[in-house]
């Protein structure tokens, strides 16, 4: 077999078999098959496309590239979440502990963030002592004790996806739904839950910018999984303006915790609990929807979620006393209004990726995975689409260390567009892709 | 300016300005961005294509890459002449003398051919003594004195071409017109000659195996040289089954020289007179179509052109002898016809790339630079299309050292299709692109 010719194969629009899928994958990973040889292959996936079996075909080839996790350790039926991420997503530290009290096992490993605010990971470490580093034992026990935890994920889970999204950054391939979907499906099948329950954002603040490619991907994503054996689904949800109030990190906390007891956004509020009975009802924990909103509302009313997250934190080092005082959260003190002018209106739009830019100019995300994050600076939206604003209304507050402050009101006010007719609030659920 | 928003903007199907082309090539050339960009690039515009412009700002970025050839020095007007090359491909052996027979200083740099013969070059060496490297004084000199020279093209003509030949060849990237455009005119152009003669061969037996290809080649060719001013003038020849008789190397410098003589295969006889008429007005010796052909029929029948042919050949310092001796060719002894057995019928195909696989087992060819070529055998056709074929009659005759002698054999009846109705002889000269 010689790459080029599969070069070729693929660059004329033919299908690749599964020997030869494995022949790329283990060429490059054991450093055979040269960067420049691979880079060309990738740029002709991204025109040509790949069959749901190349998909399936790549996706094991990368995961069967390092470690699995096995979960075999863990009694009951275990489940993964993944979000393609969004500004302000925070919906990992809801669902995970309200399924966890509704009886799934929640076994949770995420990457760290890289771009407007940090990722899951980030978050949590802004709980005092919180561990992010647990052994695979440590892993297993805690599941098995508590019913939940969320670790970072080991570097040899998929160790072939992180060379060849390196490699995409650089050679402009990263926009490839078959390359996306077999990135995270590897990762996510390597992690061995039984369910997979998956969040596609859409809309300025994502990656996938079009409901359309959106919906293929979760498509693809769905199709390896169920091809895998993993009973999967995928939600797409509204990433056009940021989800919640709260976008940082230190803050999102505090508002993961006030939906956890109840008082959360209600567009927030809404998605999690989609999501949870979307978990209760792939894992056989209730027989239908309605079942399974009964019991999400019941562990938001009876606090067994919050009871849920309180446990995971102790059990990872963390001070679990930031659930009853956000005090020792340390979020920023300083803190800057971002006040409106002009007549009464309705908010049209909110820009989530001028959102996210602007948290990020306060410190609470990273370009590079090098640079540090400020795990107490944000911004909380006052404001959201559909909502009335008057003269000196306060559309936001940015929580500062005094970095970028004028830069960062700037861009939360460009990410407004206002109207003088009603507007409709968004609904963040577009469409569940089984 | 980052490369890889460079690809980027060429994968999105945009045009790069001048500016970022030369940064590519410059950047590649200096090494400064490594082959794994260049080549998903590469990949890229294979799919996206690139506009006039940018072809003429590739193939001058390219062709700055390395030295020109001053021709000024040369008195007259200069041409130059290129096929994209074929099976029994001896055109520049008969055109050249002729042209420059007629008054046209014949200028020509070659390349090795790597394929099922040997290129021009090769070719040439089959005459005891012939010298293809000459200082760019000596070719000036010769071409003074004699009007014509042909020599290899010196490794500083357009360096970055070899580099992106070498890289497009083992990623998947050769055929992309606008690729090939660029790199054969970079060459052309850098060579300095005011006039440039171009072969575009289609079928079987050639790099362009449809018309329609062949056509946006050849136009994408012209305009580049026009753009660069220089009279451009391409032709496309029919390349499906071979060209003239003889395939191999000495045999073919035999055949050349019948052809001098006036006694060369009517296909192939037709062909270098209608490039020489081509050359002619091109280059303002003749006025028109049938002045042209008058002046090339002249030179065939005078033998002035063999006396061109005989003249380069002692100038390079080979045994010009071989134009009255074919002994002094070394052609191979050990001759095997290849017979046709059954009811008489007509020559419906010849397919030309079995006769150049034919002729490379024989061992005419080489499929790696490294390689050498037996310049002593080939192949010498006994029938063509349209040709009335009976029992017994020899199709082929094979000159061979013994080896694969029965795979080439093989070959060579797998290339011949029969028919029982009559069959039109092909017309090589398909259409000319101005």
């Amino acid at each position: 077999m010689r790459m080029v010719d599969l070069i070729l194969k693929k660059r004329n629009g033919e299908h690749l078999t599964e020997e030869e899928i494995h022949y790329i994958i283990d060429g490059y990973t054991n450093k055979k098959i040269p960067d420049y040889q691979i880079s060309s292959f990738l740029m002709a996936v991204y025109f040509q496309g790949m069959s749901e079996e190349e998909q399936l075909a790549f996706t094991n080839a990368m995961l069967n590239s390092g470690e699995k996790v096995d979960l075999s350790k863990i009694k009951g039926v275990t489940c993964d979440k993944h979000s393609t991420g969004g500004v302000g997503d925070k919906t990992s530290l809801v669902v995970i502990p309200l399924a966890s009290a509704c009886g799934v096992k929640m076994a949770k490993m995420s990457g760290r963030g890289l771009g407007h605010t940090g990722g899951t990971l980030d978050k949590l470490e802004s709980i005092p002592g919180f561990k992010i580093e647990l052994s695979a034992d440590e892993f297993f026990d805690q599941v098995n004790a508590i019913g939940l935890s969320i670790i970072g994920q080991t570097a040899n889970i998929a160790p072939a996806d992180k060379l060849l999204y390196a490699l995409r950054d650089v050679t402009g391939t990263i926009e490839s739904i078959p390359l996306i979907a077999s990135s995270i499906m590897s990762k996510k099948i390597a992690s061995c839950a039984d369910t997979i329950v998956l969040d596609v954002k859409v809309g300025e603040g994502a990656f996938m910018k079009d409901l359309k490619s959106a919906e293929t991907l979760a498509k693809a994503m769905v199709k390896i999984g169920t091809l895998a054996k993993r009973k999967t689904v995928a939600t797409l949800t509204d990433m056009s303006e940021p989800l919640g109030d709260a976008v940082g990190n230190a803050v999102e906390i505090r508002e993961a915790i006030e939906t956890l007891k109840g008082n959360g956004p209600k567009d927030f509020t809404e998605l999690c609990i989609s999501f949870v009975k979307e978990i209760l009802v792939l894992c056989g924990i209730c027989k239908n929807d309605s079942e399974a909103e009964k019991m999400t509302l019941e562990a938001i009313n009876n606090r067994s979620g919050l009871e849920k997250f309180r446990q995971m934190v102790k059990w990872q080092h963390g001070d679990e006393r930031v659930c009853d005082d956000y005090e020792l959260l340390h979020i920023s003190k300083v803190t800057k209004p971002v006040i409106y002018h002009g007549e009464p209106k309705y908010v049209e739009k909110l820009n989530a990726l001028d959102i996210g830019e602007a948290a990020m100019l306060l410190g609470a995300g990273r370009e590079t995975k090098e640079e540090s994050i400020d795990l107490s600076v944000g911004i909380v939206l006052n404001k959201k689409v559909g909502d009335l604003v008057k003269d000196n209304d306060v559309l936001a507050t940015l929580y500062t260390n005094n970095k970028n402050i004028d830069l960062a009101k700037e861009k939360v006010i460009e990410a407004y567009k206002f109207s003088e007719q009603k507007v409709e609030r968004i609904n963040k659920i577009l469409e569940i892709v089984r």
